[in-house]
């Protein structure tokens, strides 16, 4: 009857939380001494190497973050169901984060923010309006649709991208590797929100930069990414910002995080840094739902936001 | 049968945009010669007092600009209806401007930015959500509610104050002298939208941050000026920064434009300036407008958007 706390952080205050929404349970984590016959359920983020092994009545995983892929890594990962943490407070923050960054590349806050620096009133030139700045969100899943619905609000031209053919109401979803060329063409912010997987690694480089708008009203492609680091080549971001491939980039994921001091991201103009915080998932409100999971589960019914290992997210 | 375009601005472009869109009419501007008598309406900003004076048949003045408050302190101004310019792009813009603002205190965004430039990798803290920041709109009119509805879309907790008591479905809309202390005490970040009268002016003073929220999840108040400059005392911004009263603010107009080179305002860490740029009329939006509202009324119907003389607005 045991949940297994197995983190890379401090354990704690998840002890705490679990205590607080499962209580008469025994919640362990990695490092004491347990029962690993005991052990139904794992919530995990980055665990190490064989942390999870030998957990003969494994129930469930659930991962303490929006991704997998952490766990997709995993060598002998349990065969039990993972389970993704979906979270209302973690789509409305990526949407923030979307939308804020689509608003200050639509009026060019960084240019404004320079004049302030060296005290100079610019004259404001003819600025775009949202409905002349396409954006392309590439991920058109719950995080994808849901920063969709709100740019399209705010008045921006919105399409989506998918892996697999979508039908979304409002919207143009391109799909596939066919549908891929033909949204990049017409995309003039492209917002990263895409699972990485082993076929997603490394598909922000200069081969797809170089496929992006450039006939937009922002004066270059702009690279927008929330997902993770891995979708990314940091290397040509920085060589297509050079050459004027892209305009800018917003980046809120790296290849190593924390972004090492000497990364020549953190001192480019044209980048915008944040430490992945665009959507951090709210510890408070991943252990109601993960507790929330368990009880539905143990009533028989069955989890919800299951993750598909073959398509590994 | 002409059309007087009286501003302070380059004409040409002014007058290429008319005569485009009022084919047939005499197109005039100020210091040319031309029969005053023949003038019906004119477009105006900003013009030299005299300018519109001894204008025998004129039937409608419009302003070329959001607010009117510069036709107002005009001596003499000729006894025709004025129209204001309501567009909806000017709408959106504004709303742009006003979401975009709120999301950069909700994120934190300067914290990010100083961290970047100090190529630091920052903890987050626990940050607020949206719902736990109440924004309070000062001037509910079509520009307000249009922010309100797009503020409450992000996840944000919105109301709205306005001179004469309001029923808008969904937002609380605190009104009148009596109201204000309510509004402003529920208040994290003001957004001021009013129009500048005899009554506004110099408003946003001293006396009224001090009514501002003190217990909010920002750290301190937040004022947000994308009304007119003549609305706020700089003096006392400039000092409620400095001992805590207001935590930040972002201007986007002055008492004085443009902002003189030596205001203290340009450096300090915790202003945000913008030069008069939030929703600026676009030039072309505007024209069509005013040439929609001589056809409407050359057909007998009533002019739309109508200046109150009394109320200033």
């Amino acid at each position: 009857m045991s949940l297994l706390v197995a983190v890379t952080w401090e354990t704690q205050p998840w002890i705490e939380r679990f205590t607080r929404h499962l209580p008469g349970r025994e919640i362990v984590v990695l490092g004491e001494d347990f029962d690993r016959s005991k052990i139904r359920y794992v919530a995990t983020w980055g665990p190490k190497p064989g942390s999870l092994d030998d957990l003969p009545n494994l129930e469930a995983i659930f991962s303490l973050g929006a991704g997998v892929d952490h766990l997709m890594g995993y060598p002998d990962l349990p065969d039990a169901p993972i389970v993704r943490v979906a979270q209302d407070d973690l789509t409305h923050r990526m949407s923030e984060y979307v939308v804020m960054h689509c608003l200050m590349y639509l009026r060019d806050h960084a240019r404004f923010a320079a004049a302030q620096r060296a005290r100079r009133w610019e004259q404001d030139r003819s600025p775009p309006i949202a409905a002349d700045v396409r954006v392309g969100i590439m991920g058109f899943g719950v995080l994808g649709q849901d920063a969709a619905l709100k740019l399209k609000m705010m008045g921006f031209d919105v399409a989506g991208w998918s892996r697999t053919p979508k039908n979304v109401e409002g919207f143009k979803v391109y799909s596939g590797e066919s549908g891929l060329d033909e949204f990049l063409a017409c995309t003039d912010i492209l917002v990263s929100l895409i699972p990485l997987t082993p076929d997603t690694r490394g598909i922000l480089n200069r081969s797809l930069f170089q496929k992006l708008a450039q006939d937009g009203r922002l004066g270059g492609p702009v690279l927008i990414n929330a997902g993770r680091g891995g979708l990314q080549v940091e290397a040509d971001i920085l060589a297509c910002l050079d050459d004027g491939t892209l305009k800018a980039a917003t980046l809120d994921v790296f290849e190593k995080e924390p972004l090492p001091e000497d990364s020549a991201l953190w001192t480019n103009p044209r980048v915008t840094i944040t430490p992945h915080n665009a959507a951090a998932s709210e510890p408070e409100a991943t252990v109601r739902y993960i507790a929330n999971q368990i009880r539905r589960h143990e009533a028989g019914e069955p989890f919800e936001n299951l993750v598909d290992r073959v398509r590994g997210y």
